[in-house]
This record gives C-alpha cells, sequence and structure tokens, in this order.
C-alpha cells in the first residue's frame, strides 16, 4: 500500500470527483418499496407489524433472496476434477435486506433504531443460515451508490452464505491465530489499545466501539468499526451492541456526506467462520470505504493500493466534520 | 471466484453499462499532444525524428516522469520500525508513455508499427531502470477510459519501478516456481498446450502469441495474451516480437469495441522480478481485461470474484465479432 498525497492533486484526483447520484432509479419503479412485496421472492425474514401478513405490508425491514443471485441451488457445468481446471457448482445462498419500506437511499437519514435493525437482520439470518450444515461463512456487506456496484438506488445490505471459508478471511485468520500464538493475545485487541493511545486516526467513540482510519489503509478515508471487548464473531451480537454501533454509525455516515458530498460507499463486516465459536485471535469488525477513486492498472497489476490521503488526515477532517443540520435533525420517515 | 451468469440480467448488469466516453478532456487543454512539451517534466525516453530537438516536437512516442507520482525521491514522514506500523519511504519511479503525439483516445486506432513502439518502450525503460540497484521490480501498465483509472484520454501507459517485488507479482512467482520443481515444466506452457487442445477459451493466434480468456475468469471478457514460447521475463522481447503482439493486439481491441461498444479497460505486463534472468516457471504474459462491472462490496469483504460471463462465452463472442470497417481501415494519424 503507497500512501501518496501528492496524487490528491491530478486532474482526476479526490477534489474533482463528482458525488453519486444516489436516486437513479424513479420512486414509481423500485420493486424494494412497500406495496410491491410481489416483485421479490418470498421473504426469509420480517420485522414486521403484530398482524401483518407474510409478503404482504406492514414491515420495517425485510429480508428475501436475491432476484439475480451470484450463488444458488443449481449446479454449474464444470470440467471435472483436473489439475488446471478446478471448479465447484456455486452453492450458495444469496439473499437481500431491504431497509426501510420507504424510498430512502442514504442510510444516514435513518433512525438509530432503523440502523440498529440492519445489524440485527446481518445476525439473524447468520444464525439461521448456520443451521444448514453446509454453511460455512456468510459475508454481509452494502453498496450504497452506482459508482459501489448498487443497482438499485433503495436502501440495502446483502448476505451470501457460502459452502466455503473465503480467501481474504481465511487470511486474515490465520494470520490473527499466529501473531496470538506467538503474543498469547488478540492482534486487533492490541491494535486497539495502541491506537486509542495515539489517538490520530481515531475518528468516533460509543460505549462499545471504536471507529478509526486503519494505519496504511487502502483506501482514502477508510474507517473500520471494533468492538471494543474482545469478540470473535459478529453474530454474537446483542440487541443493545446493535443499538451502540447505530449510535456510531449514523453520525459517521452524516460525517462521511459532508466530508465528501455524499460519496458512494461500501461497507462489510469482517468476522470469523460460523460455528468456529471464538477462536483466539479473530476480532470481527466492520470495514468501510468510500469509492472516491477508481482502482486502476496498478494495483490490479501489483497488488498494492496507492492512497492520496494519509489516514491521519481522513481521521482529522472526520472528527472535525460538522453533519449538515438537515441531517442532525431527520427523522426516519418509517 | 464465481461464475455467473444469472447475474448479466439484473438492472445494472452488462446489458445496461454505459459506454464510456474517452474523449473528456478537451484537445485544445491536453498536456501530452505534440507542441506541449513544456508541461511535462523533461523526457527519459523518445522516439523521435532524427535531429529532432530533445524536450520538443518531432516524436513519435514519449516517456517522462509522472507530474503527479504515486512513488518518488522524498521520503515519507514514518513512525519507525514497528510491530503494528511498518513503514517504507514510499521510494520509486513513476514515469509515464506518451504513446502518440496526436490527441487519439482508443489505441485500437493505431497503426501496428506504433502499438509495437509501446511495448519497445516498456522493454526499454525496464532495461533502462533495471541499471538502478534499488530497482527490484517495474510494474507496466494502461488505463484507457476514466471508469479504468485514466485522468487523461490522450492515450498512455504507465511505469512504476519498486524497490521491492509486489505481493501479487511475488505470490504468482511462488506458485510458478513450485509447480515447476513438483512437475518439471512451467504451469504456463503447460496450461497453455491445453487450452490450444480445447480450444473453447481461445480468441485470437498469431506466430508467437496466444490470446485466451483465462478459466475461471475475475472479470467478465478478461484476456490474457501469452508468448508461446517460454519466457520468464518481459524485457527480453525483441523488436519482431513486439510487432507480432501488435498484430494480434489491433484486432483484439477492434473486437473489444465491437463486443463490448468501447468500454473502458486495463491491461497490464505481469512478469517475473527485474534481474531474475530465466527463473523456472514464471512466464510473463499480458492481462487485460474491460471495466464492465463495479467491484463491490462483496469482492473486498471476500477476495472472491462474480463473474457474470463464463470466459467460453466471452471467447466465442470475441471469436465471432466483426470489427468495425471504420475500424480495420482506419490509418493512424500520425
Amino acid at each position: 500500500m503507497i500512501i501518496a498525497p501528492e496524487r490528491s492533486r491530478r486532474p482526476l484526483g479526490l477534489a474533482s470527483t463528482k458525488p453519486h447520484s444516489r436516486h437513479d432509479v424513479e420512486r414509481d419503479d423500485c420493486p424494494f418499496c412497500e406495496g410491491r412485496e410481489d416483485q421479490s421472492p418470498p421473504e426469509v425474514l420480517a420485522y414486521r407489524e403484530p398482524g401483518s401478513a407474510t409478503n404482504g405490508p406492514g414491515w420495517s425491514l425485510r429480508v428475501v433472496p436475491n432476484k439475480y443471485p451470484a450463488v444458488g441451488d443449481y449446479e454449474f457445468a464444470t470440467t471435472g476434477k483436473d489439475l488446471f481446471f478446478q471448479s465447484l457448482p456455486a452453492f450458495g445462498r444469496h439473499e437481500v435486506v431491504v431497509e426501510c419500506p420507504f424510498h430512502e437511499a442514504n442510510p444516514a437519514q435513518f433512525s438509530l433504531a432503523r440502523i440498529a435493525s440492519i445489524f440485527r437482520a446481518y445476525r439473524d439470518r447468520m444464525l439461521d443460515l448456520a443451521a444448514d450444515p453446509w454453511v460455512a461463512y456468510v459475508s454481509a456487506f452494502k453498496n450504497v451508490g452506482a459508482e459501489a456496484g448498487a443497482s438499485l438506488a433503495h436502501s440495502h445490505s446483502q448476505l451470501i452464505a457460502l459452502p466455503l471459508v473465503p480467501e481474504a478471511v481465511q487470511e486474515d485468520w490465520d494470520n490473527a491465530q499466529r501473531y496470538d500464538s506467538e503474543h498469547g493475545h488478540c492482534v486487533y485487541c492490541a491494535m486497539l489499545e495502541r491506537e486509542l493511545r495515539e489517538g490520530v486516526r481515531i475518528v468516533l467513540e460509543s460505549p462499545g466501539f471504536v471507529v478509526l482510519a486503519p494505519y496504511a489503509s487502502r483506501f482514502a478515508y477508510e474507517l473500520w468499526v471494533l468492538p471494543r471487548t474482545h469478540e470473535s464473531c459478529f453474530e454474537s451480537l446483542t440487541d443493545e451492541a446493535a443499538l451502540d454501533l447505530a449510535t456510531l454509525l449514523k453520525p459517521l455516515l452524516g460525517k462521511l456526506d459532508a466530508v465528501l458530498s455524499a460519496p458512494a460507499y461500501n461497507w462489510y463486516v469482517r468476522t470469523g467462520p460460523l460455528r468456529s465459536g471464538r477462536p483466539p485471535g479473530f476480532h470481527w469488525h466492520l470495514q468501510l470505504f468510500p469509492r472516491t477513486t477508481r482502482v486502476a492498472g496498478f494495483e490490479w497489476a501489483t497488488g498494492c493500493f496507492i492512497n492520496a490521503v494519509p489516514p491521519e488526515r481522513a481521521a482529522s477532517e472526520l472528527r472535525s466534520a460538522r453533519i449538515e443540520a438537515a441531517m442532525s435533525l431527520a427523522v426516519d420517515h418509517g
């Protein structure tokens, strides 16, 4: 990873990045809005008004299978077991978390209770999917804005359940376990203690969580949200912790919108494999990064990222950012 | 890597990807056009008319230091040697290959000689940079279109010289050496032989090179261009081989433009470390991929890519694509 502040001055640098329109799909055609439940496959989870009918209106949050799944029940043509050409059927589950019944693209506008419900839904689905013995890992992630890969504006997250632990997760896990066996404690706990002492990369804190711009960030304004106490796996999240996380995330998203003019961004939960209990070393956290620049040839060529904004500067800008009055006063229309 | 053809039908799938405008920078302001040599740092290489003055007009191709370098001479603030916070000064060289004196954004419009000169320039600069003992690796890459990270439309490539072998290259190299020590031959040579026998993923062939859509491609329409004979390092490229490569690349780029409506794309040379001689196993090649979809939360969360176009389909479409008449008749305005 290369930190290159000089780069932010180039013609297509950060300054000239156009804010992403988050309203590119018409409200009238949105399949996620309340009343159009028939446009999605039947729900697998919903937080509903007591007495409201399954797959009808009256919900606050709803999880449905993805209509265009990346993984599924189907078997894909394979060339068999082979030294060069190895494949597995793309088994899995691909679900969508529709986060609100009304047409809102910006989760910074949500109430704290609604933001908390997103994380409760991740947890509830992970626990349910974990009952299927073939499920080894569930990835929970969110794309905000077309630049970040979202195909619909209506605020939503996605869950993908996989029959194997993905490469990037396994690598993090192996590294964390190696550190733990050498030092006798969690590398994330140690890093967090050190970051809190130094302070320069800390953005926000709540009773249970800390937001920081990680040292040697890959992306400009990359942010990590870590639980203060050691928790290996996300699915152990309590309702209280989900609300605490929301209390931190709402102002964080407001600050990001203020500093970067409502950028497109991604977040995802980095957590240990399901049913791994509390493996030594691993410490779940949320990784979030705005899409301020495009990953280009050099990054793909080398695996080395060029970041024009040192994390110390990103943290300082976000700490001092004032959330727009309209945003802080916003009430959830739900 | 997940091959998910179903995904190409979703709202923001391939079909609705807008062709990228390659002319978003005005010709009148372009710092790369002939006559504006004073807008770049002094040239480090130029193919020029005999008798024309250095840093003046009369060139056909020109390499200059990047005005906004990702790496350079300067020392970056470090936090010292530390278990958590390790850093190196961002030493290196960052150069730009200006591929033509006239304002052309699309390299498919270039003459064969001009396309060949791009690869001769990569080679000449690698050999020159290799004389500096601190240079361990030179990455040569090209971003076409803003979606692919290009900040200027005028056709250009970039070279970044690094004091270490980047992670992605080292990993490929380690894997290739491991295969070679187990099987006694190069994994790329074996893969190429197998692909030529099966044929389904082959796109184009020339006397010296083969273009194929690699098995389990990460990206839709990802393409690899491999030399038929075993060559570890790109810098051994002869002038004849550069011209042969151009003979293959020009129709390939024309076909890509025809199938994907002039997409943004990246290419880069994957080659062994400098001065590594002919290490067993490694086999340089060009990797090229159009930016048809955006890398989203799931890919960053897991390191696993979702590709909606099986490589067999991509190869078949490209094989049968007819290059537009305007394109095949184009003569280089240089």
